[in-house]
């Protein structure tokens, strides 16, 4: 008997019957003589149409109250539990529901964006004993004062994780609409192979890069507690992916996968005075804001002055763009100019590190097709490329080529 | 400086507009400077909405889970606390939302129809005392092991008078579609007149018989805690109906409202053994199933048998009938009849005590129009008849005639 937590997407119970169907593959699982725990999302769409009445409370794009917001948009997963529970008990199988705050999934207080700091098991572990199929709302928490809070985007698979490592679960599968983790976006190139492995680390990478079938705290969980996650389709009995600790095997491929982000847009300020604490004066500020810096650039400093070039959210450009314009003046910096048309392109693989000239190949590669690199930036498993956004595909296609992605044999099975 | 409970119900709150429009209106009432709180139901439909969701999980009329369906519908209260939280937020005013499991409102375990045990009003009394508009939703609690519960239809108000109970408030305003209570439906009657003051007592027995516009629980509350409850119209600034204590004034009301009550069916047991233990036998097996069983009249005996007549509601028909049916051989009855097509009317007035005559004045008026009582129920203030149902509207509007409700003066400035 294993004790397994299964999480769904909000594809996966978009409907009555694809909830229904969600309680027959958990019941088989049961049925197997395991003991389940489920992690559901909110039903395709619904966080989205709540966040619709939010929006049309607050024209004038003032802010709204993110302790607010929390409270509405859980309501969607709260949905979405009570529904399967009942559809497991309709099917003659015990079930039960429990919200962030009866589990309880403890986070800190930051608002639709909190991070899980401990999962109280005692009262899913009672449930279990009871034979009871467990369903749990993904995505919430409280915080320390009973307050609710959302763990932000993708949060659910954070959550199945994290109940995952407290219970000690042998395995967490995230059922989702893709039937695994591909090399690279198959919308992007046809050539994209799905793994049947791949390694935390590099899942991080990729999950960091831009590759959205899983939110990257949700594989630092799963690393952190050695904790396998096995991604797999909701629609079908295909075998998925399997996140898990690397092995000597996975290293024999010098590049696993390819992410791509247009979600970025590049700020340089021209001019910065050369002198110590500039950079935290900028960086400070920012991060205050809440927006998250991605790739940060700085070249030699010449004439006592320096370019700095860093990369953040297209959503938080103009924001940022404003913040920056205002510490320029106070640090005598000689101008700002952004560029929202650019995007990232990364390879990751843990191969990298046993194999020289990983980087000059994909430099090579793109020049071939005249691609300009912007901006690098490079770690022991990963190299990211800043280029116009207009290339991304291409720039992903030459480069699933340049590195064979789509040969299983010479990556995984030699 | 007052304390105010508001209360909106679903159709005040149904739509981004209407929430808006309650914002002002609570805000206006802070502005004027009065400590609020607001409880608000689901937005309209969205109770409804959910409920077909799990419906559609259960097509041949399998009993729901109905933890799961207290978890499911306390979600409509969770979305329009949050809205409202923030449309006060966006005009300037701060607010703090708080659900059932929040405030605490602790109920029992009964699911879909629990009870409010305690309100623990700290968290509450910390918000108010932070310079906020506290919105709570209504309708929800949690029992003591943390499961949720909602109080039945109609919960909000419960919810709201418990709270203003707990909080020793000044006043429950009770918002909803209509701008009062009304010496009957104005539906049924046109000349319905609308009440300005009507005691705890008559809304209870007003209520009881069917009158929708408060639930019943509330009103007990209210008058447990002596706290005015002034309904009134979210529409309009128009001042609505007080229920309060009684009066002197009052008293001089023979009669002071009309109820009727479509959602009645009756069963008759013929030939009912009489010896000792027989009723309790039938109705503790009824009341075992939660049925709520309304009128109840056992005739004289003869020859050592009985016939016993109760009315059930109408959803419970069926199920009552079966009941019955069981037991009756158990207990060598004769047979059992069962009849949908009756309806229930009764005349309600706290001057009934000091008045005779009322319900004759009534028996007579209805044999006037030929309208034939199959049963009748009194209780101090009240008399009820039950009468074949196509009676009903005719039924109402003579009794509103011959206690001559549309006439003001005769019953409150006398």
């Amino acid at each position: 008997m294993a004790l397994v937590v299964q999480k769904y997407g909000g594809t996966s119970v978009g409907s009555i019957e694809r909830i229904k169907n969600v309680a027959r593959r958990v019941i088989k699982t049961k049925r197997q003589g395991h003991q389940v725990i489920v992690v559901v999302s909110a039903m395709a769409g619904e966080t989205d149409r709540l966040l619709e009445l939010a929006r049309q409370l607050a024209p004038q794009n003032r802010e709204l109250n993110e302790r607010e917001l929390d409270v509405l948009v859980a309501s969607g997963e709260q949905v979405s539990i009570a529904l399967l529970a009942m559809a497991i008990e309709t099917m003659g199988e015990k079930a039960c529901s429990f919200l962030g705050h009866q589990v309880q999934v403890l986070t800190d207080n930051a608002h639709t964006r909190a991070r899980i700091k401990k999962i109280d098991s005692d009262r899913i572990r009672q449930a279990l004993a009871d034979d009871r199929i467990v369903v749990v709302a993904g995505f919430q928490g409280i915080d320390e004062r009973g307050n609710i809070t959302t763990l932000g985007r993708g949060g659910s698979d954070t959550s199945a994780v994290a109940i995952a490592a407290g219970l000690q679960a042998d395995v967490c599968e995230i059922y989702t609409d893709v039937d695994g983790i591909y090399t690279t976006d198959p919308n992007v190139c046809r050539r994209a192979r799905k793994l049947a492995r791949i390694s935390y680390d590099e899942m991080l990478e990729l999950a960091s890069q831009g590759a959205k079938v899983l939110q990257i705290r949700s594989v630092e969980f799963a690393k952190k507690y050695a904790i396998p996650i096995h991604v797999r389709s909701s629609f079908s009995e295909v075998e998925g992916t399997l996140v898990c600790k690397e092995d000597k095997a996975m290293e024999k491929a010098i590049v696993s996968g390819i992410a791509y982000n247009k979600n970025e847009a590049k700020i340089t300020i021209h001019g910065v005075p050369d002198r110590p604490g500039v950079a935290a004066a900028i960086f400070s500020a920012i991060a205050e804001r809440g927006i998250v810096v991605d790739m940060i650039i700085q070249n030699v400093s010449a004439d006592n002055s320096t370019d700095l070039t860093f990369t953040v959210p297209k959503d938080d450009f103009q924001r940022s763009l404003e913040i920056v314009s205002g510490i320029c003046r106070e640090i005598g910096a000689e101008n700002v100019a952004g560029d929202e048309h650019v995007a990232k392109v990364s390879i990751v693989g843990i191969g990298m590190r046993t194999h020289a000239n990983v980087a000059s190949r994909m430099f090579a590669a793109l020049a071939r097709e005249n691609i300009n690199i912007q901006m690098i930036s490079t770690s022991e498993i990963k190299v990211s490329c800043v280029v116009e956004d207009k290339y991304t595909e291409l720039a992903v296609r030459v480069l699933h080529d340049e590195f064979q992605l789509d040969r299983e044999l010479a990556q995984e099975e030699e």
